[in-house]
Parts: C-alpha cells; structure tokens; sequence
C-alpha cells in the first residue's frame, strides 16, 4: 500500500527540514525582507539570468495564482485560462473572489495555443464585454503535458500581439523542467512571461511557492498584506528554497519523481492499460476497469479518480514525488498484476 | 544585543520542530482533512469544553482574521474595532478588500467597552449606512493590555443585545490567558465569543493559528480555499498544535514571554522611564529620550517606535517572546543604565 | 430607413412621460419610499397574486442583475446560466465583480433545462470548487426564445432539488408573456421563481425594472444604496410603472411589438431567409447575404450583426418595440426585396 | 406646509421635462453615444475650458462616487475624507464594497485642508498600511459650506506632492459655484482637479451626473457597464444636461436655490436661532427648540434632523431648491415665529 494520491502527502526532503533546524533560533526581521530571503532572491535571479526580476515567497499555489493576477488586472480585465485550468476548476472561484472573470478555452491536453488564446479575444471587444488581459498557463498542466519552448514562444508572441500578460503557474515547474521532451529552462521563462513560479510545495518543501515577476509590479508587498499572504516568519520559506535551490536539489529530486511516474507508466501499459493523454511528467492517467480500481484500494492504494470513461472503466491519477520509493512503484506493479 | 522587535523573530519551540521532524514522512491526505489534525480538533474542543465548535488551521493572523469576519458578514454589514485594532491600521485594508467596511472607536487603552461599541451602534442606521454586525477586539490588544471576564461578560451581553458577533484576535492570546490579572480561560473564550483564535505564529510555532468558530458558518472551507488559504499540507498545522497544546506547552512558554517582559518593566521602571499604558503582558512601552532611543539602537538592539512623544521622547515597543533568555533582559537593563 | 438595433431607441411610451409630467412638482420623499412607489407595489403584487414579494423598482437591467443574484448569493456559491446569458457575456464581468463565478451550460436555444442544470452541479462537489447555488435564466432569451410553464416547473422542480435559487431576467417579459405559444403569468412566475423583474427598459419607460423578490431578502435596500442603485427621485419609477401596468399597457405594446417582429420575420420568410433558431417575439435573427447586409445599411437600416455564418453570409438581429409603426416594417420589407 | 427635506423632492426644471418630451421619439443608439450626449460633452469641454476632458454621464451621486473612486484605485490604495463626507457616511460602505478604505480626518466645517490631508498622509507608510492616494472633497460640503479657489489650489499643490488624485463631489456643485464667497469657476475645476462632477440630480434634472474626468482613465466605460451604471436610454442624459447647461439655466436655478435658503437663514436668525456652523448654499442648518421642531412637523413642514445638541434642542436642516417658491420660505418664517 502506498499513496499516489498527490506529491504534497509527505513533508519536506531532508535536508530542508535540516536548514530548518539549523537556523531556528536566529533571530530576523519578519515578512520576507531577512537577509536569508534577500540572499535566495540573489540566487534565483542568477539561475533565471534575471537580474531585474522581483522574487516574492509565497505559501501555496492557489494563494499565488490569486495574488499574481489579480495583482496585474484592472476591474474590467478577465484572465484567459484552458477548461481544466486550476484556477478554473479548483481553487472554489478565488479569481472571481478578486473580481476577475476567467475565460475558457477547450483544450483537450490541458494546453492553450495562439489559436485558443485568439478564439478568446476575438469574441470579446467593447465595454460590454470583459477585456480578456491576462493568460494563464501551467507547466505541467493540470493533466501532467508540459510546454516545449517553441510552444511558449509562439504564446508570447501571441500575447504581445493583443497585449496580453502571460502569466505560467509552476506548481509542478521542477517536474516539467525535468521531463523529457522539456527544452525550457528558467532563463526562457524569465524572458517568455510576464510572471512565473518556482513551486515548492510540491517538490521537497514543505510549504512555499517562489513568484519570479518579470513585469513592474512595485505594489506587489501591498497586495500581500492585504490578501493575508505575507508570512510572519517569512525567513522559513528562503531558509527552505536554499537548500532546494542553491545546489540543484529541485531538479535532481523532481526529476526522480518523474522517473518513478515514467517506471509506473511502463509497468502499466505493459499490462494493457491506456493512457489517453500521454504525460511525460508525475502525474499519469490512466484508465483502468472499475473492478480494478476497487481491487486496489481494498489493498490500501490511494489514488484520485479523475473521471468515469464509460460504466465499467474509470480514469484515474496517480501522481508521484520527490520521496516515492522505486519499490512502492514495483510493488504496486505487482499488486495490479494481482488484480488482473 | 538583541532583538525585541516582535514576537516572531525567532522560529519555533524546539519540541514543535522535532515533531514536525518525527511525522515528516508519513504520507496523509492534503487540506486539514488528516488524522493530526482530527486529533488536534478533538484536543481543542477538550481544552475549550466546546463539543460543537469548528475548529480550523490557518496560517497566519491578517489571513485568519479577514477569513472570519469575511465569512460571517453580508455585503452592506461592518465590523466595530477599536481605533488601535489590528484589522483598521496594520492589515493593509485586509477587511475592505473582502468588501466590509471598518467602524471605529477611540480607545486609549485599545480595548472596546459597551460604550464604545453602543457609540458606534447608535450612530449607524437605515440603508444609507453600513449596518454595524461584529464587534473585533484582541486580547492581548495591540498596546498589550488585556480584557478581564468581566469585561468580556459584558461585551457579550451588549452585542447579544445588538445582534453582534463577537470575534477575538488572539495573536497573542497565550500571554493574555498567563498575564497577571488575567481571570479568563479558554472555555470562557467558548461561551463569550462568536469565534475567536489561538495564536500559534507568536508562541512557539512556526507559523499557524487555530481559529474556534462557536457559531454555524458551515461553508468556511470554501472561503478558505476561495482565498488561498488552504495549506496543502495541512498536516503541519495540526501536528504543531497537537506538540504546543497537548501538555500545557502553550501557556508554559507564554508566561515565559510575560515574565520577561515584566522583568523588563520592572528593570525599565526603576531607571526612571515611564509607561503611560500599563501592559501586563510581553509587549511594553516605554518613553525614552531620543538619545537613549539612539544608543541603545547603536548597541545593536532592535525594537520599533510606536510614536513620537515630543521633540525629544519616542514612546518605543519591546517585545519578548517564549524564546526570550533571561540574560538578554538583564544585560539590555545594564545596557540601558549604560545608555543614561 | 429605420432603426431595428434594439428595444430602447426612443423614449417612453406617451402616457408614461405625461404621468411624469403630471406629478413633476409633486413633492415626496426619496430613493423609492414615497406614496406612488407605494400604490405601485400594491399593484404589482396584485398582478401577481403575490402578497408578501417585497418590490424593488431598479434603474436598468445589468444593475438589476447583479444586486439581485449578488443579495442572494453567499462569496463561495456561483450562478448556473446558459453560456448566451446576458451576465455571462455582456455585462463585462458584473457578476464576478461581485465575487461570483459564473457557470455555463451550452445551450443552442438559450434556454436552460434541468438536464443542463444538472451537468453543471454534478461537475461540482467539495471546497475546492464553487457552490453552484443560482439558476439564471431570461424570458425572453437573449436569442428570442421563450419558456412554457411546463419548462419552467421543471426547472423549479430541479432547483428544489439541488437547492437552488431561481432567478429570471425579465428585460423583455413584455414580449415573453404576450408571444404566441406562451402558457406563462405572472401569478406563474411569482411561484415558480426566487425572484424576477418585470422590465420596462425595454417596453414603454424611460427606464426602470420592476423587481419581485419572492423570498426573503430583508437588506435588499442597504446592497441597493451600496451598489449605487438606489435613485435619489425614486418616484420616478413608481410614477411610470403605474402608467404601464394600471391598465394592462404594459401587455398591449409587448405584444404590438411582436406582431410587428412575426410581420418582419413573415416577409423576411416570404422572401426566402432562412431563421435558424425561431423566436415568437420581438427579436429576430435571420441569416442574410453580406452583400444584402451592406445594402440595407446603405439605405439607412440600423441593426446588430450576431454571428458570421460564413463568408458570404451573416446572421443578423432586428429588434421591435411598441414604438415600432407597422409601415416601418412594410417599407423595410420592401426594401429588403428590393435589395435582392 | 412645504418639504424641505431635501432638493431632490421633486421633479425636473420645467424646461428639462419638455426637452425630454421633445425628443421623445427620436431613435438613437444606446449607452450614452449618441448625438446628443457627444453634443453635452463639446458643450461640457467648452464651459470648462478643458478640450481634453472625458465626459461621462451617470445617473446618481453614490454611483458617480465609486465609479471615479474605483475605476482610479489600484486595490492597496484607500480615499482620505472628511469625518462627514458623504462617501464615508451614507452611502452605506460603497467604497469599501469596491475593496478601498476610506481614512478619515476630522473636520467640523466639512472640509479638507492640506493639513488634514498630510494627519492622514504621514500616518501611513509602508506595506502594513493602505496607501492613501484619492482626496475626496464635496463642493459644497454635506454641511453647506464651500471651498475657495485659494484653498482648492493649496489641496492640489498637497495632491502634488504626495501623489494623490484629487476628486470633488459635485451633488450641489451649482449651489456652490453660485454661493456668496465664491470664486471658484468650472475652469478651474477642470484644472485644480483629477475629477469632478456637475451634480443634476438635485439641481433641475429628473436625474443625471455628468462626471468630468481630467486624467486618462480610458476604460471608465467598460467601469460603468461592470458597475450597471450605463443607462441604456443613455440619450436622456444628454437631452437633459443640454437643457441645463446650454444656456446658464444651471447656474440660475442654483443660485434662486441659494436666495431662498439665505432668505430663510436670515429670517430664522432674525428671530434669534442660531446656526453654528455658517453655510452660504442651500442648506441650513439652525439649532431649535425641540418643542418648536416638533410644532413645526405638526404643521405639516417636512426637513430632516441633523444631530441633537442637548435635550431641549435639535440642529435640524432645511434643504432649498430651484422649486423652491419665495412664499414658501415667507410662509415658513410666519410659522415658525408663531411656533415661539
């Protein structure tokens, strides 16, 4: 038995809990100005090659995503976003919560193009309609497919044609930057959007997401505060994104992550299962038989459903982290070849 | 040299770190829906003998305030604080941002009394004003001082009288339960509030505050994912509360907090600086002359102005915590007997 | 040449601007409370068998809307509409701008039905996803369409159910109710819906929508004044809703207005334009040849383009009114053969 | 009997009304683009020396507030008003539901002054805080006084040097630009502020704003449409303000609405009432008697009671307007000195 449920079921990678630990006691101005945040903002803005860039720390994702859009808007502006986009679906209407409407573009793999952006704003002009101003992307998307360079660069190019801001949502940007097939790198990202994040999260931390701004934003601390998004202790979370950053931990240990979602992946097709959307990344959906998916949480698997395929096939999602052992994948294989 | 700036300058009590230390692993489902959490619920409703309350985990203080206030108010209804309260001056306009409009009153010792809340009552009427609907204090408030049972018996009679809410900040409300003078307990806080919280950011914890919701407010899960206050993890919270809370901790190091922070009074007082507002509790007051103000920031102590008294006197906070050494009091007073 | 672009070209019908006229020096009290506002509520609640609505008189029809779904509605909960309805598309985000998301349903005829209903709440469930808990609906339909009693106890039937407001967006009930095919009362509405409005923007007044709230919402007047919605000289509104609706007005020009729409829609049919969703009231969408288009509008036509059909042909919008004489139909069909 | 109770009590200038009628049947578009508002607004930029002002037209003053407040705001940012200014007062929280707070100075007479404005200004700093960045001021005040050009001119060069807009409430903008001790003109309005309105509401019209914006602010519409502020029959507020504007009729009135509520100030002062804070427009407001404040109602005379001074007397106010007849204020003088 093992829980594939989400790669935020365990706590933070060992040595961030020991950066923690080491530090605790040092006394530091709060809110994120301490010279430990200071000092990972210089880091991250050499690893982007974004000497200009503002770096804010955050605690999670969805507080994140309110805080960079909304922070970026006026009133009457509306964020382009694919149907299964996160702050579409799952994050209970926090961007209409700050006045925004969010637009929607089908994507059947989770991705917008230049076409879906451009079928969004062609359908909105005059002020009686919303002024879609903003595009919202993750890399992975919520369905596990990452972006490729050539990609983003046709989406920026697409946003500076209709003065859109492109704004990617990195709550799994370590597993992404990490797949094979991935050609970016945080300098492109520095250069292609508006605002990015480095989550952690998800990938060895045990709370905080990292907001590189690429575009003046100088009230940023403002809407924080006013959002309750600033930590007191603010130093807990560049204390943490060193040990992951200053070392290349966030690769090394989301790219093990991928591998044991890879080695899940094969082990699955072998036993006949169709993925529909292939994932390169932590995340995989498969589709299984009903009868199948009972067979494994009567042994203690933890899994989400993602959706019914039909009365008897269900599609479900097992995600994998920084901390999933090779032998909680191999077992698990066994144990669906059991089920068979 | 020290810091006497806040109460969360340092990070948290060594038995909460090693308990985070000791779940790091163990795999559990996201959001405060964990078993850690349950077991802190249940330990909660004990210590407050308040079977049927709500008990939630939130980060931080601005986000656990606007989160219950916002959730208990409708659109045209406004919060009564005092002039001093938290939610009016240092959160960024955190309550109007959620829509609600905040109502003063001038209070000195910054505590509200029925008559400061019936002046503010009296003076709103019809719908061309906002319909005054919750009454905010803090205990301790923000100059330290602290409400007695009395005080808080009559609070509660006023706003049932007005068809009020009554909402208690507690920050700091370890120090407020352990100050000198205190006759109030958790299980009063139960009765006499509507919700009311206990400060975990400010004693012992890395960050986190258990909000106890004593009325029905049956969607405040939504509210907190709607604005990104969900912690992932959630797990976190509950198991630093379980190590704060299960043996007294929390009051332990919280009188730890008072009583350096009165040796620090008592020490101040004899060298002859006044208090105009007595404050029983870990943060005080002092006016110093300037040059004294100066020396002792040369000698590397931290601390902040509260305001200007005259051209030559600055009425300045100290601030102790559970982490406070008694030697860092003592050679502050011999520093300051110095700075003469 | 004549203007068809919509239902408030002109003014108020004659007897309206001489009620206004009459009772232009009488002197009453404010924002909706003085005696005529009064014998119009009466009124209004007679027409509807409805003793206990509350009645609220509006200024226009995207005010009315949001004051009456955001008084309703609850920060997390969010409104279930047809992906035509006017909130969802052009009323530049009014809803979300009061916190609320709004879910869509594709629906050809503009209509809702409980199945659509249905697909919208079962996709929702759990905190992290807004509380569907507002049907929105309009009759007419922003395509012309209209509902029958049958479909709209049904969608009552399916909002009791899911615990659901029903809210009806009346800006042309005028016409719904008088269209051939209507089996709908207001007696019908007042029972069948939450709340809806009886609009006269667009049948006979200056201005002026005729809220009825059939279920509790006792602050209604504060959210009105907070949103800017309560007119100073809200006699006004009690003074031409008397002129309407005294003497059934009100229903006479709703339905001149649709005849002369059916005697447009007829000649159009006559000279072999196709209409590909049939609407039995006052706006009509057939699809014509570009080039005809452009030479209507060369002879003066004023009317909205809805959608491209494809190269060669658009589907266009022609709007009557109770001040629409029938000779401007008459000579505008001519036109139109003439351009052929 | 005659109400004083307010200047919006009755209808339109006589001259307005058949403007209206006239114009009656004409079709136009929508939404306030038609010839006639794009004539007001040549005819506006004209008056006020300002070619490049944006002109918009609302309906009423509460909704004019937020619209210029809101659509200027970036969400961290707060108002600075007077203790009394309407926007804090009555109009029931309208900024806060915007997400702005509104910070206070006191001030007995009404007005601002670049003292007040920099109490508010240097109590802010730092992200913990609003930022304060909109002044808002009425001309005249809630309580009847008005502003000199020498003291507007000191509140720009105060907006100046800490960057805030400076935006001025116009309800009763004719009875201040008419009221002795006046030299303020519309010019400098359009150039001493970032908005301001020419109130119509209470000074002829049925209703109408006409809001005159100084600095760019290009989505205001798109604002307004959000807000359900944009009136359909948009052209009723054009036809009216040209009624008012094109031939002084504004100012004529305003300045009879001055004369008649001088004429009863000082006829209430001959019989020995005082008024402690002297007001030169079309509110006044003495302190009675209660006995005569009650015999007053008793005959049938409606005005509004501002605030009682001490048991046996009531500051009340009497509310003139362009109605308001010479007999009337006669009349009311012979009834009051019989009520002694």
């Amino acid at each position: 038995m093992y829980s594939f449920r989400n790669d935020y079921s365990e706590g933070a990678h060992p040595k961030v809990l020991q950066a923690l630990t080491d530090t605790n006691l040092e006394q530091t101005v709060g809110y994120g100005t301490d010279p430990r945040c200071e000092a990972v903002r210089v880091l991250i803005r050499r690893l982007c090659q974004a000497p200009d860039a503002d770096i804010h720390f955050l605690v999670g994702g969805t507080q994140t995503n309110l805080l960079a859009i909304a922070s970026l808007l006026r009133p009457h502006e509306a964020v382009i976003a694919a149907h299964t986009g996160h702050v579409n679906v799952h994050e209970t209407g926090s961007i209409e919560a700050t006045g925004h409407k969010v637009c929607t573009a089908f994507s059947p793999d989770g991705k917008l193009t230049p076409e879906l952006v451009e079928s969004v704003v062609s359908g909105h002009g005059g002020e009686h309609m919303v002024l879609p101003r903003l595009v919202y992307i993750s890399d992975t998307t919520e369905i596990g497919t990452i972006y490729t360079k050539a990609e983003l660069q046709a989406l920026r190019a697409c946003c500076d044609k209709h003065g859109l801001f492109l704004f990617l949502d990195g709550a799994r940007l370590g597993c992404a930057l990490t797949a094979p097939g991935n050609d970016l790198t945080l300098p492109d990202l520095a250069v292609l959007t508006d605002a990015f994040y480095i989550g952690g999260t998800k990938n060895g931390l045990l709370f905080g997401e990292a907001l590189v701004m690429n575009t003046p934003n100088p009230y940023f601390r403002w809407h924080m505060k006013q959002r309750g998004a600033m930590l007191a202790k603010g130093r807990l979370l560049g204390v943490q994104f060193q040990a992951l950053l200053e070392d290349g931990l966030y690769f090394d240990i989301a790219r093990h992550a991928n591998e044991m979602a890879l080695r899940l992946r094969d082990g699955v097709t072998a036993l006949g299962y169709p993925f529909p959307v292939p994932s390169p990344s932590n995340q995989q959906f498969p589709v299984l038989p009903n009868r199948v998916v009972d067979a494994l949480r009567e042994k203690g698997y933890e899994f989400e459903t993602d959706h019914a395929v039909d009365v008897d096939h269900t599609c479900v999602r097992f995600v994998t982290s920084w901390a999933t052992p090779e032998s909680a994948v191999d077992t698990f294989l066994k144990d669906l070849a059991d089920c068979q």
